[in-house]
């Protein structure tokens, strides 16, 4: 049986079970050139190299993963390969018909076929008829699991890091897992647990969390980091910002069902204000911070913050260490830039119990 | 041509308008005899009464409307009746079978069908093959509009009075109707809006905003308060509470959405936690309503708080009478209890700018 319906996944457990892909992938960037076109397959072989078994692209691409390039079944009967994960995305958002045939390759070599693009591979009749005649599933990262509940707001045990930002598209995805890898690396059970498409991919789970019926935000939020170990942390990915005119609901959602024991706050010191939004000034960090914690508090009274993270990449180096310098000192915790410094000072802030 | 979407509806205007019913109605309380299970059709009654046309029960039902008591064909001829409404629901939340015939009936009479249960009337096929034959309408207003938008933030003329409360199903409806009929008795250009399912049988159009995806959430109350005149006022019915560990994001959402220029603040003074979560201490007025200001301020700055509306059913007359004076001096706003006492003095706040 096969289908996108998410709950018929046999990996997907109980209903309102966050997304769990099969692993090893072959990444398959089609025949994308422009490498930032395929950045979710140099996501998955960045941050989950163990999980990438395989590549394989179109002629026109020339883009290298640095793994072995090989058809379908191959890349099943001698890598192992269980899922084919689109890893990069066509103009328009849409799936070229030309790379079809590499995807029902895939789906007769015993592949589940994994996407977030705007079409849904179940409304491709002709993957969808081959998917249930192999027995293998098309999975639409966009969709969230079925059978969510309303949270409860009880206690979980294990502890809990939350990444969350001053606007959208600013590092949260980025720091949260640079945190949890940083957390692993100290020998340290953790995990990255993906609210979003690209962060889905990367981690081979989740919840779109922005995809959830509102009713339901909070409920996603706890479904998607239970009850664990009294030692162990889950790193959860942020999404949008508090004080975004748009999309603080799923923020707010998403951080009273994470019940966050720490926070890491993400920002762009060059930002003033949310860029889609030019009225909504961005106020000084100590304020965000304010903010985050007394919202937080309903579902943990223990929550702080352990450091803050900024994308310094529109600065000079020197500005960049002024900034950072400067957003320490205004909350009291260490700062880092995830793409240019160690995360160590946070982590040993976050440890520190 | 027919179908429970809701952008085929003659009356949605563009994609993402709130739903709008067709009037007058014909109340449908099955066979139900106990009241409170007819809740609906009693309150379209009381606060719609120029949009019931007639009244249609079964036998064993005994339920009186004070309507004209009759069939389909009758109602729509005689009454001109354009929709059906389910005012009743029976146990279980489903459509009982021996109900469809009045259904069907009203059908074949030209009426649309209306219902807000947890079957959805477009899942009975023949009701769904009799609606197509005959051109008319299966609406369930538990189903958000298709095609919502993002939320802008950009600011729309008119003004706009939310009814915001301390947790769920203490009052925020009533207060709402009771507010936009005192603002009309005065003259007063008015609407509620009405953002349940309930509310949205009374008021015979809205947005289920609990119901819609989370990103679209505040996108969905802007869509359901657009820009009017500068003297008109929208009151928006609240949903759940800002500090309610399950709900708050749709609050939070609904509340940037609405921009609203004026909140009145709902409350049981018998609750001393949230109904559903016991570790949910409700904080004092002042407090609940220094947190709805500071979230509110995010898209209208002027807000302000004009009036505190208690639920004291659960008090005799002398607590009730302190607990609202209580309630008045902590917030220095009037308060009223729309059950027992005028709203004269909220809305002498609500006029005095």
């Amino acid at each position: 049986m096969t289908t996108a319906a998410r709950s018929t996944s046999p990996t997907a457990g109980s209903p309102g079970a966050p997304l769990a892909l099969r692993k090893p992938y072959l990444l398959f960037v089609g025949d994308i050139s422009y490498k930032p076109h395929a950045k979710t397959a140099f996501g998955i072989r960045d941050w989950a190299p163990d999980d990438c078994a395989a590549q394989i692209s179109l002629p026109g691409s020339g883009l290298d993963l640095g793994l072995p390039e090989c058809d379908p079944a191959t890349a099943a009967r001698e890598h192992g390969a269980k899922t084919l994960v689109l890893g990069a995305a066509a103009p328009g958002g849409r799936i070229p018909d030309h790379w079809r045939p590499t995807l029902l390759a895939a789906i007769q070599a015993g592949m589940d076929v994994v996407a977030g693009m705007h079409t849904r591979l179940s409304d491709i009749p002709e993957l969808a008829a081959a998917a249930q005649a192999a027995g293998v599933q098309l999975i639409d990262v966009r969709v969230p699991p079925v059978g969510l509940s309303v949270a409860t707001g009880r206690k979980r045990s294990g502890k809990r890091l939350h990444t969350v930002g001053t606007d959208c598209a600013l590092g949260k995805k980025y720091t949260a897992l640079t945190l949890a890898a940083a957390l692993k690396a100290r020998g340290i059970d953790a995990d990255f647990r993906a609210t979003g498409q690209t962060g889905i991919l990367i981690a081979g789970g989740g919840i779109p969390i922005d995809s959830v019926v509102a009713d339901f935000v909070a409920g996603a939020a706890e479904a998607l980091s239970p009850d664990a170990d009294p030692d162990h942390w889950d790193v959860i990915e942020g999404q949008g910002a508090l004080l975004h005119p748009s999309y603080a609901a799923v923020t707010l959602g998403l951080l009273h069902g994470s019940q966050p024991d720490a926070l890491v706050i993400c920002h762009d010191p060059t930002r003033t204000h949310i860029v889609t939004c030019p009225n909504a000034a961005i106020p000084p960090l100590d304020e965000i911070a304010r903010r985050y914690l007394e919202a937080a508090r309903l579902t943990n009274p223990d929550v702080r913050i352990v450091g803050v993270s900024l994308n310094t990449s529109g600065l000079s180096d020197t500005a960049a260490e002024t900034a950072m310098s400067e957003a320490s000192a205004l909350l009291g915790v260490p700062c880092f830039d995830p793409m240019k410094t160690p995360a160590d000072a946070v982590i040993d802030r976050l440890l520190a119990a």
